[in-house]
């Protein structure tokens, strides 16, 4: 592959992978997987999350929505405390789509919608229609036993809410929790969820793979970058991915640097400007020959959603040709 | 203004004083001013760094090369190493433009060159032409005279090395050095350069006025966010600016986190997640009800490359109206 970089690829086949055993985990244990796209903000991914029925997505932006529900997605739930200036975009979609749903945690919000009475005889989807948690405390963990022991922890206290709102006459059909990690190792109870909404699995990244949620042959991104500079005297290599290109969402606290050199454990990016990376060997002297000017090298994100989030277009590849260019939604 | 928010604003007034200032200061000293594009990536914001010249400019990428050049912008220099995988697409600019520069630092890159042969009677830009360095090392100064004290140190050794290379027999015409904490505050010896090349000074930041490079009122940009959510159990503000907004290009270590929510020294904003940012006071309790759920904050950005990096679209404004949207180009 000789593309332009610094180039945000794609592995098609990871990606397939990674979205068919989400979407056959959750169906051996009878819970609706709502997959959430604000990692890769494409048609092609959203397509393949919901195994082509298009149906039942989260997004965090209304961009997202727009394009998802341009592209004959439906059932939307815009996981987000309403913004006030969005009101009456969000009442479109909702006159528009069989569903669109939005999620209210304040009286102000609720009268924000009772305001804007809805056409088509549609009504807004804010009944107490279920209970939506994200088990964030999940990006804290190292390694599967706890990840589950949160996994549980969020189940439970969900589950014992439910209970506790029926024990007061209170109607609540659903209840989602999500996270990449809670759900690519979920515990039995989970079984017990209406539904689940983890995002970051369709690319996964090295974040996940330090906290347990994947391995990294599972990791399906990487950003090409070619060596564009020697400097001996620093004992460091330039290459043409800076921050426009990565991010700096590592903050830089890997042993490795702001990410990892595939194929070269010992390579650490010590830093970046705009447009460039410093890359020098965790311990001794660089052997440059084996880095000729030009050549490449494919970086592993540390938080895919955020690296994504810097490029207009991914190179999406398969078996080492490019197959399609996917073109991700920006703004708001 | 009810802008949709997160968003990028611009105040071009603010841009006005600060692109004429640059011209003005480096007119005085009878040095030319390239101004560098890579802030702000509009055709906009280069018209008045240029005067309305539209000539002399310094681009990072060659998406912007391409942006500027069918904006009708020449004399464009691609302060870049030479990427290899790019040498025909400089080939083309240099062809199409009066003069397309490009820089070369290796033996190799001189080889790239030499076997792209160009048309219409086109000699690639890369004879010994100049000297450019970029006084980097202003970022780490505090005030006026830590600044001053890089500047000279750079023009002098800058200047040194023309004066051995003029004893070596070596025509190299000019020299330029570059940042925009020096250049805001040049030394009488930069008058002895040919050229300067800063950049960011078009929208200064936060960063910049910690340096020392200007004051708070001469920050032209902020972006604007709506407060979403109130949690009095956790003493937090959530507002609707994530890292997709804002970048986290502080790492949170100013004493008010990320970033300055303007006309509130007290608070911080401690964390983000992609579309959420939390801000809590520096110390005691949060007045909640000066944070009226829907009321908006103006946040003022660490690093303004950075923050208009994720942004699709700038709203520019003037005495309280958007005037105009800038589109700034992305990518490589």
């Amino acid at each position: 592959m000789e593309l332009p970089t610094p180039a945000f690829t794609v592995d098609i086949d990871v990606v397939k992978r990674n979205t068919q055993k989400m979407i056959e985990r959750f169906q051996v244990l009878g819970v609706r997987l709502r997959p959430h796209m604000k990692t890769h903000k494409t048609l092609e991914g959203g397509n393949l999350m919901t195994g082509g029925t298009r149906r039942g997505i989260v997004v965090s932006t209304l961009a997202e929505a727009r394009l998802f529900a341009d592209g004959g997605f439906d059932d939307i739930l815009y996981a987000y405390p309403l913004p006030f200036d969005k009101v009456e975009e969000c009442a479109a979609l909702t006159e528009r789509l069989e569903a669109f749903q939005v999620l209210v945690d304040s009286q102000e919000a609720l009268g924000q919608l009772m305001k804007r009475r809805l056409s088509r005889g549609k009504r807004w989807q804010v009944e107490l229609a279920g209970i939506y948690a994200h088990c964030g405390n999940t990006y804290g963990c190292s390694g599967i036993a706890e990840i589950q022991a949160v996994a549980q922890a969020t189940t439970t206290a969900t589950l014992e809410f439910m209970s506790e709102l029926q024990k007061a006459g209170v109607a609540c059909p659903a209840s989602s929790i999500g996270s990449t990690p809670s759900c690519s190792h979920p515990v039995a109870d989970m079984g017990k969820l209406t539904e689940v909404h983890p995002g970051n699995y369709i690319f996964y990244d090295v974040q996940q793979m330090r906290i347990g949620s994947c391995e990294m042959e599972d990791i399906a991104v990487r950003v090409l970058t070619r060596v564009i500079g020697h400097y001996p005297h620093r004992n460091q290599l330039l290459v043409d991915c800076g921050w426009t290109g990565l991010s700096l969402h590592s903050l830089g606290q890997l042993p490795t640097g702001y990410a990892l050199v595939e194929g070269h454990p010992d390579l650490k990016l010590v830093g970046m400007t705009q447009e460039h990376g410093r890359i020098e060997p965790i311990a001794g002297n660089l052997d440059f020959s084996k880095f000729p000017l030009g050549s490449l090298l494919a970086v592993v994100p540390y938080h895919a959603c955020a690296t994504a989030a810097m490029h207009p277009a991914y190179y999406v590849h398969a078996q080492g040709k490019v197959v399609a260019l996917w073109k991700p939604v920006r703004g708001w």
